[in-house]
Parts: structure tokens; sequence; C-alpha cells
């Protein structure tokens, strides 16, 4: 096992084939992020013939960097990477990560003996590699990012990401909606260090909660595998397995150079080590949200509480699709929701489950009062509730003040589905709705398939932890 | 058959139950979307005591409205209904819609023996029933509305809804993409016209270019069969069953009182009759999308057009799984796109299918070039292209500038998927992209998944009636 801690904490980085031009992408994703995040070690652009970038001294080459270097971010042409490997061995460097492309995944001759030369090369020195094909290392609490939009705080996700577009597009859906990161890194063709290097680290990484991640291929199955087993026995593991159809995996050919694998197998190896599996970002993001803002919980019945007849059938159907249960409530507590709610001339009033709470006109005290004491109920693991952002912005915002107030005395997990209609307006509401809840430690989502089938993955990882663990 | 033509075309409506109270919601649903929408009959608000409501002059009762009446809002209590289906008999009201529950959705039976007691009456007259338990008609051709933010133009999708509320929240998803109605009827507890009737209205309809529906039961099985039979053959069916899960059916109950029945059955009955079966909203409006939009076709070979290695794979990976295909693109087709687009630097660039232009830094030009290369390939059903509203303002709009003007060229079906990270500024822009590719034709969804869901259920229409007509 490889401790990598030290490729989080370089005291100097170069961005090699940075330049001054617009147009200039190591420039835009690597110094520009590095200057914005502040980081506060040596930055050095390197560059044939320029002498100043961003207001930072370029030099022609890493061996003319005066003192110590040791993180070297790679921009220049494929050809021209052995090279720059070989002057990183000599400089002593610790970490190159290759943004150059051109490599294996090219599936061409050339690209795979180049990317094989320049890990040899390194392996002459005590230089590791991410990449090439990728985007390197996002570590907020060291101030090392690639994208200028990323969050400058950190948080308790790690996230190891195959593709630099899915690592920018993840990192961007999950800071919208207040998820936070330890380490992200974007590995691309996993030449030497690799998933299981990055599986094993983010295990041990104490800053890490919950690990994510998009992978393609693995290098060495047995011992990622290895790895998927001990990462999930310390930690959540959230995994996207790209390239799971057939045209999926010849996409993924010429992407990574990895090979994609038989879907079948992943599917079972997942299953069986606990791994909770997700197809697509927005699956991924929302997964996190509930371990970043629930505890730990196992049964699978959802009290539902929200208004609209209509509305509530399609909010049970889509929790019971998922793997939900929607149980009817006690009389006991039927009883007492139906001393909580008026109701006689408003269309569709249930105390039942779920609890239809419009005929009170959507007031915000009966809606709390419901709250607690659905929560009350023993029987219930979970209380999904919803509000369409189209009610009015008043009854809306009073609503999100009663449940951000009913949140102080509730224990039960809670998660919020908000409905909009997806017009900027109400849209740009619902926003605002959802940080406050996000704020008090309540999960929002858009829609109930999207809830249920993120808390139903939730809780799979308890059932299955619980039935291993025991 | 019935001839319900008349009920969308009411020369006066009467409000009974409104009020001049801020809470009032037969004024706020009723009055105010008439007076908003510019009815141009007469509007009568029905109050005992208060002589203008909104500036409309109220009656006592509706008996002592001036003139003929044809058209009845009901918003009084249950147990008052069948008095005033009584007075709408004596004068002569064609149609009656009950806004007022408490029936038979209540399970109980005063409330059950109420609403036969009020069909039993109507039908001593020519009087029409719609509900009770709904919102009624929403037709913009006759500038009749029960809810203010509904659009005003008319479009050419039908919509019957049995839950208020999924109509309201239907319309308004539907409306902030772009799609307009003929004619929207919710009608609850369906006593006297129900499901059957305004399937087979809307199949006559000529406004109507595709029929739209949420439905929770049926009351006359048979009858809803042979008019969906007849429907499909004759316009595109989509339909909503809630219900369809053993919780759900119990809230299908306690809402519309109708029978949910076994999921099973309605299932195997929607893929025999060609049906198109969505399970949510979101989706119901994503396929109207596509039959406002896309000529019919056959085909399921997508090809894929759009930036980043990852990306591109999770898209193929999500249309496969969603039933499309993402077939290799042939030696000469793949030689043609090696010579549009230019690479070396930029990770993932693929002249196969899907087809990453990243590399070309987003340029436009070789985005439309591309886009008509692909459309001229004849081994290609649909062309699915994607962009990320956070490449920068600039960029997206001229990549969207791009597609507008190709457009104009191409034939071949074509769909966008705009992904963003849900940041309003972000939001604000895909919005604003999504409405100028809804101008010219290119339905936009904000997923692949979602993107691929549709494509798939509307290839299945096409797919179905040419094996039936056949």
């Amino acid at each position: 096992m490889s401790d990598i801690e030290y490729i989080f904490h370089p005291k100097s980085i170069a961005v090699v084939g940075a330049s001054p031009s617009e147009s200039s992408l190591a420039t835009k994703f690597f110094l520009k992020s590095l200057i914005q995040f502040g980081y506060e070690g040596k930055i050095y652009p390197i560059h044939p013939k320029i002498s100043e970038i961003l207001g930072l001294e370029a030099y022609p080459n890493i061996l003319d960097v005066p003192g110590p270097l040791d993180y070297v971010i790679c921009a220049i042409k494929s050809a021209l990477a052995p090279q720059l490997v070989k002057e990183c061995v000599i400089k002593k460097v610790k970490l190159i990560s290759l943004f150059t492309s051109g490599f294996s995944e090219t599936g061409e001759e050339e690209g795979i003996r180049l990317e094989k030369e320049l890990v040899k090369i390194a392996r002459r020195g005590d230089l590791r590699v991410i990449g090439p094909n990728c985007m390197g290392l996002y570590c907020p609490g060291s101030r090392i990012s690639y994208d200028t939009s990323f969050p400058k705080e950190s948080g308790g996700v790690g996230f190891l990401c195959q593709s630099g577009g899915n690592s920018i597009e993840g990192v961007q859906i999950a800071a919208a909606k207040g998820v936070r990161f330890s380490k992200v890194v974007s590995f691309g063709n996993a030449s030497d260090l690799n998933e299981a290097d990055f599986m094993e680290y983010l295990a041990r990484d104490s800053q890490t909660k919950v690990i994510a991640g998009y992978i393609e291929g693995t290098k060495d199955g047995r011992r990622f595998i290895n790895a998927l087993r001990e990462a999930v026995k310390v930690k959540p593991v959230i995994l996207i397995k790209g390239g799971m159809t057939e045209a999926g995996t010849k996409a993924v050919a010429s992407h990574t150079g990895a090979l994609a694998g038989n879907s079948a197998i992943w599917n079972s190896l997942f299953h069986q080590l606990g791994v909770i599996q997700v197809h697509d970002l927005e699956d991924l993001v929302d997964v996190l949200l509930l371990f970043q803002h629930l505890k730990p919980f196992r049964g699978r019945k959802a009290g539902l509480v929200g208004s609209g007849g209509g509305r509530s059938i399609l909010a049970t159907d889509s929790c019971e699709r998922e793997g939900l249960l929607v149980p009817s409530f006690s009389q006991e507590l039927t009883k007492k929701l139906r001393e909580i709610i008026p109701g006689e001339l408003d269309p569709g009033t249930s105390v039942r489950n779920p609890v239809d709470f419009s005929s009170s006109g959507y007031n915000a005290d009966i809606f709390s009062q419901i709250l607690k004491t659905v929560a009350s109920y023993e029987d219930i693991d979970v209380i999904l509730t919803y509000i369409r952002a189209t009610y009015g912005v008043d009854i809306v915002n009073r609503l999100i003040d009663s449940l951000v107030e009913t949140k102080r005395s509730v224990d039960k997990p809670m998660a919020m589905v908000i409905c909009q209609s997806g017009e900027p307006e109400v849209a740009n509401l619902a926003f605002n709705l959802q940080q406050r809840c996000h704020q008090v430690g309540i999960p929002v989502f858009p829609s109930f398939h999207r809830a249920a089938h993120a808390i139903s993955k939730f809780v799979q990882y308890y059932e299955v932890n619980a039935v291993r663990k025991g």
C-alpha cells in the first residue's frame, strides 16, 4: 500500500505549457485556479520564451526553477512529455499530473508506447504520475484546484474520478447543493497512480467521510476489489461505473483506454461488496447529499407529508417503486392527525399516509404539528415531506420557516422534495428554499423519484453493512 | 358517444361560493382566472349577502341571474350541493363542475349518497356534471381557466386529469417548456362525465393533436378501453396511471374514491393498446415536448454529438439503458469527422459515436459542421446533442446560435441535453438556451436519462402504430 498523503501537500507547483494567451487551457484551468484559490506555495509557469504570466515569473524549463519543486502539471504535447518527465526526475519532483492526452487512450501504438515510456522514466526516480489525460488534483485544504468555480471550503467527500469533465460537472452539481470535498482526483489513463491507490488513500484519509467515484475500468482488478472491500468497511463508497452497455464500453476504450469489462460482473461485485452503485452524476450527488445530512438509519418505512391528493399518489408510487414502503398509519396516529388538520371543502385531505394538509390552506403551524406528530410515530423510519414552489412566495417561505424550526426538536431523518415548474423565477425561489433546508440538515430533491431512489441507496448501505458486520 | 363540445364554450359562468375574502379559493382559482383570461361571456359571482366581488355584480342565487346560464362552478359545502344542482336544472344550466369535495372520495356513506343524489338530480335535466372534487375546465380558446398562471395561448395538447393538483402542476411544468394546451379537464370523482367521455372527446377534437392523461381508476373499464383503442388510432396517447403500487392504491381510494385496479392489468393493457405509459409529470411533459417538436420517426439509432469524454460515456450508457442504440459510425463518416475536428492536446476526442468536439475549444462552426455531417449519415435516426451551461455564457450562446442556424438545413430529428449545476445563474442561462432551442423545434432535456427515456417512448408509439396499422 502506497502512502500518498504527500501528493496533496506540495510546497511548489510548476505549470508546464501555460501561456498568456486567452485560449491557453493550462492557464485557464491550472494557473488561474491556483491564484484564485490563494495557493500558498510557489507557482511557476513554464514557458520557453515568456518571462511573466498572470503576474508570476515564468521559467523556460523546470530545471531553471530556483529551489525545490514538488508538483508539475504537464500541458504540453504528448511527444514532449517523456523529456519533461526526465527533467522531473532530475529535479526530484515528487508528482507529475498530465493534462496532456494522446497516449494509450488513442488506441494507437505510438500513444501506448509514449505512456509506457514516461512511467518507466518516472519509476527511475521517486516520481509518481497522475494521468495522463486528466485534470489532476482538487484539494481545497491545500488551496489547489483546476477549476475556478469550485468551492474554496473543504468538506467530507473524497472523489476519485477517471474523467476530468465528469469530475468538474460532479463537483459543480454537488457544490450547488452545498456538498463539499476533501480531495478530488481526476486520474485519466491511470498509468501509474490508479483507482486502487486513490481508493486505499481515501479509505484511510480522516478528512474523507464518504468516498465517491467514477471509474471506467481497472488496471489491477484484484487490488481494486481489495481496496473497495476495505474502504466499505470504514465509510460509504458510492460509485458510477462508466461503460456498462455495449456502446458505452466502446466509448470507454476511446476515452481513457480502459477495459470496461463485463457489466454483470461489475454489478454483482458492487452488490457483494456493499458498494452503492449509481448511474449518473445527479444520482451520485443525491446520495452524497443524504450522507452529508442524515444520521445512519436502516428501515425503509417512509412517512409522507405534503399537499395535493394526486401528488400524494405519485409520491407514494415513486417511493414504492424505488424500494421504500409507505405503510398506513395506526388508528391512534390517524386520530391525532385528524385533530390537527381541518378540512371539509378542499379536495383530497388524507390523514393516513401520505398526509395531505392542503385543506389547511398550507398553514405553517399545522404543517409543523403534523411533522412532529408523524416524527413521534415509531413505525416510520424517515419523513419525506414536499411542497411546490408555485404555491406563492409568502406561503412557501412560511412553510420553510416552520420546517426549519421544527427540525430543532425532531430527531427522525427528514428529507424534502421541492417541486417546481422550471420557470426561472420559481426555480430561483426553489433554490433559496433548498439552501435554507440544507443549512439545517434537511436534504432536498427535485422529484420524488430522485428522493426515493437516493434514500433507498442510502438505507441499502446500512442494511448491507449490518449484515456483513453482524 | 356523447358530444360534449358545447361544455367548452359556455356563454355565461356562475361561480357559486365566491367571496371577496383573501382566503376564498373560489375567487382565487375561478373568478380571478376568468377575469385575467378575459373571458368574454358573462361572469356571475354567487354569494348570499354580498352584491359585488372583484368589480362584478354578485347574485344571492343562480335563479336570480338575469338571462341564461350555461356553466356553474360549485364551491360551497357538499351538503348544499344537491340543492344547487336542483336550481341548475330549473335554470337550464348545461354544465356544473364541483370544486367541492366531501363526496364518494371520503369512503363514507353520506358522501357516497350525496354524490349519487346530485348525479340523479342532474340527469332529470340536461345537466352534465364534472367532478365533484375537481378543478373543472381550462380551455384557453374560450378564455376559461382555473389558474391565473396558465398560458393564455392555445396549443395541441388535450389533457384529462383526474387530479386537480396534478393538472396544475402538469400544465405549469409543460408551460415553462413552451407546451400549450387545447383543453384540460380536471374531473375528480368522475360521477357523471368521466375519463371515457373526455378520451372520446379529445380523440375527435381537431384542436387536440396529442392526448395526455392522469387517471386513478375507471368507472367503466370496457368503455374506457374502447375509447383508448380508438384514440390511439388517430393520435398519440400518453398516460400516467396513479396508484400502481400497493400503497398507491390506498392513496387513490382516499383521493377520488376510484378503484385503482391491478397494476399488471393496466400495464399490459397500455402496452397492447399502444398507449405510452409514463410514471410522473416530468416524464409526461418530456414526451409531450417530443411530440410538439419532432416529426414522426421510427428507428432507435442515436448519433451523439457533444463534448467531454466521461460525459459521452454516461450519455451512451443512458441511451442504451433506455432502449436507444448508439452504433459506431462508418469508416467513411469517421474520416469526414476527423477532417472537421482538430485535436491533439485536449483529452477525449472521439470521432466515432459519440462525437466529442471538446478539442475544438467548443468552436461553434465545427459544432455545426459535425451536426450537418452526422445528420447526413443515413444510419442514424435521431441526433442527440449536448452542452454544459457552465462552459461560459459566450461559448454556450455561440453554440446555440450555431445550432439554431444549423437546424434550418437539417431535416433529421434533433434533441438537446443542456447539463447544468442547478446554481441559479447557470439555471437561468440554461433556461434561456432552452427557450431558444424550443423556438426552432429542438426539444431540450435536463439529462440524458430523461432525453433517452422520452425518445424511447416517442419512437415506441410509431413502432407499435406501424405494427398495428400494417
